[in-house]
């Protein structure tokens, strides 16, 4: 492939956000390189969450990739909390008014991304070593990185950061231009992916004395589980077969009688943290996704942000080049920021609600019991976190 | 008045909770005796909330008492949150389904539950002293305090401990057979009772960036107001100018135009906090309101507690006497504590959303902001506000 030496918007990332910026880019007309320095086979080896909301799902449908996603994504029209060893069902489509998400692993949305990149022509340079940014305060703005040993220079109109949390894009921001929000939650999640038959149709959150964990999938044949563990634990601390043990002590009987066990496939410690940086825009840089925010898993808003995001940034960048205005861009940190609060809201909310909290002792821990027993019993309360699940609107 | 040796319910604290509890058990051919260390007047002079809510209405209504509620009180189908200088009204009748509060002073109650109590002829021992409960692990309670210089003993079949938070009933207690929890907020209440008109027909919630305020009424004449404050700050160092013109700064320029003031008649401050004592049933004492729990006043929930525990407490007396059943007594505390800690995590929940916390920054703040930002562009949000406002069911 020859890489290019200009083009309108350089993409730092070729992970969902940035596959999916650079596939509604060039639906509007818009050419872009995408940047990564890893290989995609790395890319796609991450394994995050699958919990797709509509608005994520409308954004591949314009992005022209949701064929894959229809045929074999699941919809999901409630999921289950298992409090103490007793399920209750929240219904997401009695409480949103006829509204689900779709299962869907995020693997898949960039693999198809990347197969409808491909499939284009697209340029998208991987392996790129030593990637800076430059000038984005200018207009001219310059993505410089080195390739096979040869150093490149990619002039561009707009650079959009889609590089996630330990990316180049906001550590090339001056400390003084933004303002970082962060809070650091005392336990990780251990997750396993297996290829054996999800426990359950739908995802299960657990609350137990021993602690938190989730029951989802990613299809009818493999499953997706997790635990709420120790910061100092270690992977290899856990044999599969103690993830398992560890899992049915904290399901009810009847889902730990059910469970369905086998090898892992993979298996990983994840720390859970919410961050938020703000603005999101720096001159002609443009933070989307990780790259300016992390939410904790618990209520798979992380990718779903990354889509609004970018379907903020895309509409923004097809009014600037196709009609001339400058509006989306100027409102882009604006409109980005006030649903992604909303998400870090709730994703703290629900974490906080569902995970035994070491330091949480006395009046705190009874406001969780609180809070989970009024939760159970009432209408409106269940229909709020029904609508943050399902998704807020654009 | 002769003072008896002997009745079947000794109700310890003439406030509102042990006034209503002795009139519900007197309506259900109880007898019962009151014990208050203070005067009557001394009771009646103590300001406290003015927000009923229906089950306590309900509860009034069951005690022959609510005549000149109905006929003074002021119906109130919603509320204003004054956030940063803009209104939005939550609309109770419309996200409850038709309910609403009544706005009725609670010295109001006491009053009305005071001159019943007189009319009847029932018993109450104003001015004892030295009050102190006996043997309520027996079938054989005693109550003894000194009256005029001369002492007494009060034989019963149970003791309502109705004596508020610092008073003799849960002191009692040995301290192994009960657990507390509880939370100090770091600032307190300054409140002013004034005959001026309301500034508005409803009450008004504010959060200002120079903290919480709250405009309140006790009639069509009868101003209450309280702004957030220090809590080293004194009584004496806030002049009525003073106040007005900081209640002025956290209200909406209409409201801070349209505000008429005047001198106070009554001006405190009290500090917040949330208290909860678990269990509230040791033998034969009972522990009602005050006695075994706090809330900070945010919400207006503490009457509203008090009268659901001694509509369960009267409810449990009534079934042991009348129908041989004891478990309405076996399942007091229980039933009491459920709503209580409801009514706990709403009072925490409104106090933590609606107040500026001098040590909150950064993350906690932009949550407290999210939330705020949600719950006015929220139905279910403000659903779940109103559903608890008004009163969840018993």
């Amino acid at each position: 492939m020859n890489i290019p030496q200009s083009t309108r918007v350089a993409i730092i990332g070729a992970g969902p956000s940035g596959l999916l910026l650079g596939q509604l880019l060039h639906r509007a007309g818009i050419d872009n390189v995408i940047i990564e320095r890893q290989t995609g086979e790395y890319v796609l080896g991450r394994i995050r969450a699958g919990v797709i909301e509509q608005t994520t799902a409308d954004a591949l449908e314009r992005a022209g990739v949701a064929t894959r996603m229809h045929r074999e994504g699941l919809l999901h029209d409630g999921y289950e909390l298992c409090i103490d060893g007793q399920r209750h069902r929240i219904d997401l489509a009695r409480l949103t008014g006829g509204k689900h998400v779709t299962v869907y692993g995020q693997t898949e949305i960039t693999r198809d991304l990347m197969e409808a990149r491909a499939t284009e022509g697209l340029p998208t340079v991987y392996e790129a070593q030593g990637v800076s940014i430059h000038d984005f305060g200018s207009a001219h703005p310059e993505v410089r990185f080195t390739k096979d040993g040869v150093q490149h220079t990619l002039a561009c109109d707009f650079i959009a950061g889609c590089d996630g949390f330990h990316g180049v894009c906001r550590a090339s921001v001056p400390a003084g231009a933004h303002r970082t929000f962060e809070k650091i939650y005392p336990f990780g999640w251990l997750g396993v992916l297996a290829d054996v038959p999800p426990v359950s149709d739908e995802l299960i959150y657990v609350k137990s004395p021993r602690g938190f964990a989730l029951c989802s999938m990613r299809s009818h044949t493999r499953s997706r589980y997790y635990l709420q563990c120790s910061l100092d634990n270690k992977v290899e601390q856990w044999s599969d077969e103690e993830f398992w043990a560890e899992l049915r002590r904290r399901l009810d009987p009847a889902a730990a009688e059910s469970l369905v066990t086998g090898a892992s496939i993979e298996k990983s410690i994840a720390p859970l943290r919410s961050f938020v940086t703000e603005p999101m825009r720096f001159g002609r840089l443009f933070l989307a996704g990780d790259a300016a925010h992390i939410v904790p898993p618990t209520g798979a808003k992380g990718l779903n942000l990354a889509a609004s995001d970018v379907s903020y940034l895309a509409e923004a960048l097809d009014a600037w080049y196709n009609t001339h205005s400058e509006e989306g861009l100027a409102r882009y940190s604006e409109r980005a920021l006030a649903r992604i609060w909303k998400a870090e809201r709730f994703s703290w909310w629900f974490t906080s609600l569902m995970h035994n909290f070491p330091e949480n002792a006395g009046f705190g821990q009874k406001m969780q019991e609180a809070e989970l027993d009024y939760l159970l019993h009432s209408e409106p309360a269940q229909a709020t976190m029904a609508e943050n699940y399902v998704g807020l609107p654009m």
